[in-house]
């Protein structure tokens, strides 16, 4: 495993400046650097005390780092791996925070030269809140951080960013990149797309009578439009789909309904009522919830 | 305002268990009488001590009731409408926990003699949890609770039910009962549909991964499958129509997804954190919400 004595976050969101502070108070003798574009985010950063430096110099930022962590939004990826190729000394690790993991690999197997050595991660932390006034240095203690792995991946890089991960408080688990875009393109992209297209179906009067059940549902709606559409448009064959099997169960559930088919509807709401109380017993006993 | 010396509740689930319990604790002089069709309901009633007195026998706990509140299934209101008329004395007000308005009031015109007034209740309160052990004496504490009057409703009986429920803690509204069953389709009964949907739609394996973010969106499709098809078959064109809707958004949605379309998707995306943001505000504004 490398020793890291430089850790560079280029990205100094909520993720991006969690990280920063989560270094600072956890890696004694580690130098934490947060690249900024925006100058108002830098001084917000500054004004925080989220990184040892914040600088809005990519170059400056780059150069003594032993660990990169993009975490901007997804379309911004090959613009910043481009900076890394040209900057970022050899031998150095670049993970990064994106919600889907094809694409990033592709860009990093496209942009970076032999001696730098990409491992793609997903920390499943962050909230519908963005923004580095949103950061806090636990966000990821107890989190799951998907570490994705190809057949080209280096074997030291990749343990070393799993340990990385692990000090960062999170739990590491191993897939595909293929396997991560399928998976959560079933279980947070298009749940994010029904939750968004549940509010725009609702009425703004109606809405103002909304309940807990509603609020829930629609919780995820209010993430920013930018970073989702970045995340739908690098997953686009799982999320059609994905629309496809609800729509589908969305037509099913109105049939019965219309046709007053009251042994069709409960099959239809126990099948998904056991559904989930069997993953959410599942997660007890496993200790990601709390009963 | 009629004066009460005795409060009847039918079906002593999650809902009738916490009226009867909170009637007890914040009522003193008025006998809180709990009717359960099952003796496994009754014995956790009354080993709960939920009420004053729990029996199985329906004359009993009617003969003497000021108030009585139908807290089963919808599909059982006919059923015991019927005993009301039967067995209540002249004067006595009826009311009802049902999730839809249009037919309980339908119901009681038909079956109610015209010395018991019926006046219906909408208390927002309750979980995806179900059954007496879940009951609790502050489940109603600041919930909302709809009144639905008619042109037929009894003012006086309306008055009393209103005291009823501020007493019982709720911030009562009123409107009829066209108007509740075209609100709460859909905020939600359409976000029940769509959550029950979203798991059936979800592979269980996959499920396994699932974070925050899918737990919240599918929270209620833990709710009990024969209290929701009632509901759903006591407002079937609200439901219909509001799954046309949200069928059309996801629509709309995916052919964006599917073209490549960021500027579409991300107004899409936009318009839902907007409106879901403004009622978040509004709410913190009235103090429904904490900030």
């Amino acid at each position: 495993m490398k020793e890291l004595r430089q850790i560079t976050v280029i990205g100094m969101g909520l993720l991006g400046a969690s990280i920063t502070s989560k270094v600072m108070r956890s890696m004694p003798g580690i130098t934490a650097v947060g690249f900024a574009h925006r100058a108002s985010t830098r001084r917000k950063a500054k004004k925080l005390g989220a990184a040892h430096i914040v600088t809005g110099d990519i170059k400056k930022s780059l150069q003594e780092a032993d660990l990169v962590i993009l975490s901007t939004p997804i379309s911004k990826f090959e613009q910043y791996l481009a900076e890394i190729a040209k900057f970022a000394s050899n031998g150095c690790i670049v993970t990064d925070v994106g919600s889907t993991k094809t694409l990033p690999v592709k860009s990093a197997q496209k942009l970076l030269p032999k001696g730098i050595f990409y491992v793609g991660s997903h920390p499943i932390a962050g909230s519908e809140q963005r923004g580095v006034e949103f950061s806090r240095d636990d966000l990821f203690d107890s989190a799951v951080c998907i570490l994705t792995l190809t057949v080209g991946t280096n074997k030291e890089a990749a343990e070393t960013v799993k340990k990385f991960w692990q000090a960062m408080g999170c739990i590491v688990k191993v897939m595909s990149p293929l396997e991560h875009d399928r998976i959560f393109g079933q279980i947070s992209h298009v749940p994010h797309i029904t939750a968004a297209s549940l509010v725009n179906a609702s009425d703004s009067k109606i809405m103002a009578h909304a309940g807990k059940g509603f609020l829930d549902t629609s919780r995820i709606a209010s993430g920013p439009a930018n970073i989702w559409s970045d995340i739908f448009l690098t997953n686009i064959d799982n999320c059609v789909k994905g629309i496809d099997k609800i729509v589908s169960e969305l037509l099913k559930l109105r049939k019965a309904i219309k046709g007053g088919d009251r042994k069709e509807i409960e099959r239809l709401l126990d099948a998904a009522r056991n559904k989930r109380n069997k993953m959410i017993a599942e997660k007890i006993r496993k200790k990601e919830l709390i009963s």
